[in-house]
């Protein structure tokens, strides 16, 4: 970035920034200090680009901003570096942090040829099998990058699959996902759990808690438990133990209590930082302080933090007048 | 039955049985001795009956046994003691043996009037939560009969809803369910981990191993390990560390091997009978010797064995000539 285009911007953006997953695509305007000025969300995720033309989707989801500010850079994490994605862009093995993955950009040829830089996803295989994750660390960086330090930290990114990380001196050192967010949506929309639901996805507390209640209780007993523990939900439904109408919040908290138990077993001192959205990170801070461990919930724009420290330890953004 | 009767039968059946779950009916004629003399299974099963027309559905499958021996008592296990089948019969209490099932039968009325005795099933709260079974009981007293004792025994059952069973003196003292069969399904047919699959259901040995291998390693883990472990059904499919044609047995591998060091934390001294049919037994085996524990596959005839041994201790059925 020359300085004259650097003056251009002052007190403007600095980056746009692309969250682009499976389902949807968060685009930002990014200032120098790293806070959102601008943002829209499109239903635009990988799986609905169609031919392949990733830029096409990306001139209509941001084509007014990356015309307006040319001078930007574009920088973007999650499945769009897959091998679904625009490029498969190789996974960075854990422990990584800013460097590991500034250093591990690619890049595609974006609307009227714009550079786009795609951020690698993190790999990790401690546990016995190799683990992944793609977008999560964009988000995790963020995260640490608005509270630096050496501590060790804990954050879940809950979801269909979700992700808990171990973090120290700034790095993602190891990480493990849950397929949690699925089982429950197959067992809710394809088993015989199912039948016995009644009513909207609205939430019951007292279900709920009663599902983490279960999971706790059965804390002790090996993995396999959870495959009996399951058909409570059938059989607490047959005896109206729990209302047809809180069959999915009792299946919810079971899940989700399992979860947690099973992923603060090496529980961290300082509590866990959940990033996600604001309904299912209530439930999960429930969960987690039912397995004894402190929650907070984390910066709501965590991944759009994250992808301008990415693009500021690449060289891609100067760092803002006036600060280290 | 009167003398006459038993007379007419000598030698021949004494019993016509029927075990007769959601999908399928098996019919039995059962000599004296509880052996089976002849059997047919139908595509049957109580969701297909139309209109509650049992008594129709049960003369289409075995109307010319019943005709052929008018004097015979017909005794039917299993879902059809449901509230979806031809009448609900309460479950009785565990510890239940002969004498509590033989004492809580229910009758309906069958072609012409027949008389059909329906077993009611088991229910066990001991878990923390309600706990039933239709159907699988009948087999486990079938198999207690053909080799009685006071001596604790385990049994499982495998299936869509595996039942885990413990038994002393001939009673069933208490049971569980596991969900393995159907979760595999689901998963398979419906989540993220089907996609990678590829090939029929052929088993891969070495597949199957290495699922074992995968949940004896968390076997120290809580419940909810296993959200996590799932997902190396998708991680090891990515890196082609198990082939796309062998991840179906991989995942059936990593179920059925957490339900298993599950359900043995109360390892059996005299191992495990499994009653089922013979390749999942064979599966099961392969799981439980993997837990530790010694497995045995029990009589392939267990139903239609309980099934005498109910009709007997409910006097339906005179004592076999010569034997106490």
């Amino acid at each position: 970035v020359e300085k004259g285009d650097a003056d251009v911007n002052e007190g403007g953006a600095a980056l746009i920034g692309l969250d682009w997953g499976t389902t949807s695509l968060r685009a930002y305007r990014v200032g120098r200090d790293g806070a959102v000025l601008d943002r829209r969300s499109r239903e635009a995720g990988i799986l609905k680009v169609e031919r392949g033309d990733f830029a096409g989707a990306l001139a209509a989801a941001a084509g007014d901003w990356l015309r307006a500010e040319p001078g930007l850079p574009v920088v973007a994490a999650g499945m769009v570096g897959s091998r679904q994605g625009w490029r498969e862009v190789p996974y960075v093995p854990c422990p990584a942090g800013l460097a590991e993955l500034a250093g591990a950009l690619a890049t595609v040829a974006g609307p009227d040829g714009r550079t786009v830089w795609l951020v690698p996803g993190l790999a990790h295989a401690a546990a016995g099998f190799p683990d992944v994750m793609r977008g999560e660390e964009t988000q995790i960086l963020g995260a640490l990058a608005t509270a630096p330090g050496d501590a060790p930290r804990c954050f879940v990114l809950p979801g269909t699959h979700s992700k808990w990380a171990w973090c120290a001196r700034g790095r993602v050192e190891r990480f493990a996902t849950y397929m949690t967010g699925e089982v429950y949506d197959v067992l809710t929309r394809h088993s015989i759990l199912g039948r016995l639901m009644a009513g909207d996805r609205g939430h019951d507390a007292q279900a709920y808690a009663r599902g983490l209640a279960r999971a706790r209780a059965s804390a002790g007993a090996p993995p396999g438990r959870l495959l009996h523990d399951l058909f409570s939900a059938r059989t607490l439904g047959l005896t109206a133990e729990v209302p047809a109408e809180g069959l999915r919040s009792y299946l919810s908290g079971l899940l989700i209590g399992a979860e947690a138990a099973a992923a603060l077993t090496d529980a961290p001192p300082d509590g866990v930082t959940i990033l996600g959205a604001d309904a299912l990170s209530a439930r999960y801070a429930e969960a987690i302080a039912a397995a004894g461990a402190r929650a907070v919930v984390g910066d709501a724009d965590a991944a759009a933090r994250g992808l301008h420290a990415i693009a500021r330890a690449a060289g891609l953004i100067e760092k803002e007048h006036g600060h280290g």
